[in-house]
């Protein structure tokens, strides 16, 4: 008997999952939660032509679709476990699935995040996942967490994604080799784990900035009840970034730009020595840009201060999900 | 400020989650299993003009679209808890998206079920589904437990729904009567939630019929490594089915027809009061159909055999998901 076209795609996505009780296969997966964890859910779709291009190379949306998720959970200070993948494709494409299959369980794998089910089904391309993490009870980095005077932190340098793009739509002109490094942070997105997770204890609130970095940290002002002020010079850009940050689309990215899942997170002053640490620890970039501030009746919550120490005006947070 | 369409469409998905640490809102769900138990993990992709006519009923879609994930967790012997929802719409039709979430919630709130988070996109309309239940530890009703001896049961009556697709094809002519019954099989299936849970320690496996009762029994053979011998006269039919059995395409509905999320299980002989006792308290009918031989090289895993003890001639198994 010929395999059918659902077999087909079925063995892509039929990996063993030493950390799952049953795999997928059956009505539902069964896993078992460590003692004295709480679970983190979290879900994203990633629709074409809205989310990536439609011709996007499939194993680094593989790879994309699984970091996403990862990095929400990496947000909560939490340690991925299990995954579910669902997927429409307007036809069972044999390389274009073992591509994306690649990208995705090679990334799986790294985190040791098992895929114990799913979903496969014809129609238009879309890719829907779940994560489920991992946190030690009560200690999951929530945004709600923030108090006037926390640092504001951030991981990395954010905007480089949102750059590429720029470039793509040509509103900024970059250099081919400088093109090439931020396509890398768009389409290879590192989630942070391990920062999320040796930050419990540390931070009392994070985000990862997939809205843009003003939007992201309104998003815990708002949840927290409190303002941040940040200071524009002060918020890690890449070499890149720099060179261009006379371009207002180079600013917008910087400030307003999705997809770099780097974390926004605030901490204590008396934690500036653990965070130091922590950054020679894991050879990752942790910067102070700002600091939470209590909220005033009818201000911003999210104020960005240019050399002059005056306001910049925002015209909008983030990038609109609808 | 005006609410974005984002907002607007959060508003129709935001809901207490008295069953989570923490529900939607943050970049994820915190949730707490209970001592003791196993999690199910299940999700399931539903897409229109494949799996729902592009005119459903957008309450009639919220609550199916939720009842197949908790029909899996059925199946399992669990009792599902929470759940995520990922949606792509074309555009933010509130109307469409209140009937929807008004469909969807009323079955969750029925199960208790806590919707803790997903995601809403624009997009070719897609909905994406995960549930995690619960299971005492090892407890679960898995597809692998059948023995050569078993009796094969199933609960309700099967192939309804397909007959009530057929009827929309005229492929069989209905009275409007039982049409509109059928349909409502076909639109509201009912997870059998209580059915599972009270089968764990009398059934030895289980599965939903969705792809198809032939189908459905068949993976329980393949995951258990036996096969089974069905009586077509014994399977459970509605009235409106016996009416038409005489035609093809109800027969086809009543073997091989999806839909219906009713449980096949297996259980041995001694359970046959247990399982008695069951029907009766549950009010459903449970029917014996059949029984679990061993496999036989190369003979079918499903043999359904009519009133002069000869097989049936089965064209096809099931329902192909792609």
């Amino acid at each position: 008997m010929a395999l059918s076209e659902f077999e087909l795609i079925r063995r892509f996505f039929t990996y063993p999952a030493p950390g799952a009780v049953l795999g997928a296969g059956d009505d539902a997966a069964i896993v078992r939660a460590r003692r004295g964890r709480e679970l983190l859910i979290t879900a994203d779709m990633l629709v074409a032509g809205r989310h990536f291009f439609r011709d996007a190379d499939p194993q680094r949306l593989g790879h994309k679709a699984l970091a996403v998720n990862l990095s929400d959970i990496a947000a909560m200070g939490a340690t991925p476990r299990w995954a579910t993948l669902s997927i429409a494709l307007p036809s069972a494409d044999a390389r274009w699935l073992a591509a994306f299959a690649r990208g995705f369980m090679r990334l799986a794998r790294r985190y040791r995040v098992d895929l114990v089910g799913g979903d496969t089904t014809r129609g238009p391309l879309n890719i829907s996942v779940q994560v489920i993490g991992e946190v030690p009870v009560g200690r999951a980095l929530r945004r709600d967490g923030a108090r006037a005077g926390d640092d504001v932190w951030v991981s990395g340098t954010v905007g480089d994604a949102a750059l590429a793009l720029a470039a793509r739509a040509r509103r900024v002109i970059l250099a081919r080799g400088e093109r090439a490094g931020l396509e890398r942070k768009l389409h290879a997105p590192a989630p942070r784990i391990a920062l999320g997770e040796r930050l419990r204890g540390i931070a009392r609130s994070a985000i990862d900035v997939s809205d843009g970095l003003v939007a992201d940290l309104g998003h815990i002002c708002e949840r927290s009840k409190v303002a941040a002020e940040v200071d524009f010079s002060m918020i890690p850009a890449s070499a890149t970034m720099k060179r261009h940050l006379e371009r207002a689309p180079a600013r917008a990215a910087l400030l307003a730009g999705g997809d770099d899942y780097e974390l926004v997170f605030t901490a204590p002053a008396a934690k500036r020595p653990a965070i130091a640490a922590l950054s020679r620890r894991l050879g990752l970039k942790l910067t102070r840009i700002g600091r939470i501030v209590p909220r005033a009746r009818r201000a911003r919550m999210v104020t960005v201060r240019g050399a002059d120490g005056r306001p910049l005006p925002l015209a909008r947070g983030g990038y609109e999900h609808f």
